[in-house]
């Protein structure tokens, strides 16, 4: 299984990057070389987020990209003039979207995968899932609730006034700032965990004994090492933000922990420290 | 495991439903009872899909559900008169969102929940994962990439046009619409697996051959029941579909091929059929 991942990962590794820049975007470089240089890790796609403006043909207004005109994208803040000249272009429905950071990372065991999970969700990427193909590929999806979509335009003709479209770069703007926050607090957390997680393997030489110890939330505190004790911090620090998540949405609408109808206490107060 | 996730149902089940509704989405009640009538599943969370309108704090525009006004909530299509109504009750920054289709069930095994988050990728629902927490919960989130997300008034003033309303109306039902086709298209893959599977496990009733023979996909036909070809069938195509939509990002963008980045060729065609 172990010379089976390793394959796998030299393999997308030296493949070309098919997407249409070619490269790994600037904002998430570190991220990426990052869990690529972990022997447990490797990346399949990213995006560090985006602001697009997308034209849709007419006679399919629910987007779809094939047939999609791509009147404008930005990996970075935008001016509100650059989306009102590219909104211009427009022949069909173009849509103005926000979209955030997502990466999809192959991960060797299930308990990576679990440890690069608990990382985005205490990061704030709250979307974020396995996927466990039945050949044994495990993927953990770093995905964001953070977004906006906004019709401008139908059948070419643009639907609102200049100032509302400069608004819309403002919070668009605002998004990828808050964005570019989870992005560095994701680093952050994930430098953190995975140096305990060294620690932990250096104290701990047996591997499936450390595995075990994982699993086993019971074990008396005396039993652990600092290092693990640490990790078990910042798990336990994740699962009671997620608790507290879940008794949120229980008491306030009908969605899941996990669904994209906004960020939750923590995440907002980040936006205003 | 198999007691303890008795256990756990039997808690979940027997609790009050602290939601706002207080009850189960009717969109969705056949779907939420077929999985709950599985000894392998029960659904912990659940939304069949609503636009709302919601007022944030003028403060915050980045909303935040805390300190929220929710204007306007419909489960159903609606009318733009109704939103127009909402709105004008706004004295902060309303937003006008979709927000599609999602169900969390926590699933007794990993392969029940491979199996529930094949059946969700295959009927539309790309954001779908997997939470496995160090307490050995497994839960499957049902996700749609389907969103609508406009902000409409900023300070309580109105941004955009009566008409804009209607045509945002528009596009929030025709969501509605393909949201309600998904969940179809869910409860009747879901119906097939599920009974698919039954019959693969009265045909082989020893189960670690048969979780073997799940994890092998390189067994000659020859060794294959009808039910498990069946099985075979179903899974191989979602991921067909989902190598073709990797394929289809690489060349198209940087996101992956879970990204909130609209609707696949197939979603697409389902709006036409």
């Amino acid at each position: 299984m172990d010379q089976t991942f390793v394959q796998w990962k030299r393999q997308c590794l030296s493949r070309l990057d098919l997407s249409k820049k070619a490269s790994v975007d600037e904002h998430i470089e570190h991220v990426v070389s990052l869990l690529n240089s972990c022997e447990q890790y490797f990346t399949t796609s990213s995006c560090s987020g985006r602001i697009i403006l997308i034209d849709g043909a007419p006679e399919r207004s629910d987007v779809q990209k094939q047939n999609c005109v791509w009147l404008f994208v930005s990996h970075n803040k935008c001016k509100w003039d650059d989306v009102v000249c590219a909104v211009a272009r427009s022949s069909g429905e173009a849509v103005l979207k926000f979209e955030p950071f997502v990466l999809h990372a192959q991960c060797r065991h299930l308990d990576d995968a679990q440890l690069l999970h608990s990382v985005a969700i205490n990061s704030g990427f709250r979307n974020s899932g396995l996927t466990v193909s039945k050949t044994g590929k495990i993927i953990t999806a770093v995905r964001s609730t953070h977004g906006l979509e906004v019709p401008l335009s139908h059948e070419g003709k643009l639907l609102v006034e200049h100032e509302y479209i400069s608004f819309l770069t403002q919070i668009a703007n605002q998004k990828m700032e808050e964005n570019l926050r989870r992005i560095h607090r994701f680093y952050h957390n994930l430098q953190t965990a995975l140096s305990t997680e060294k620690l932990k393997k250096l104290q701990i030489p047996d591997p499936p004994s450390s595995q075990g110890l994982q699993d086993s939330p019971h074990r008396p505190e005396t039993e652990k090492g600092e290092a693990e004790e640490k990790e078990e911090k910042i798990k336990t620090s994740v699962y009671k933000r997620r608790r507290k998540r879940q008794q949120h949405h229980q008491t306030d609408c009908c969605h899941g922990d996990e669904s994209s109808s906004g960020p939750e206490p923590e995440d907002c107060l980040d936006l205003f420290t």
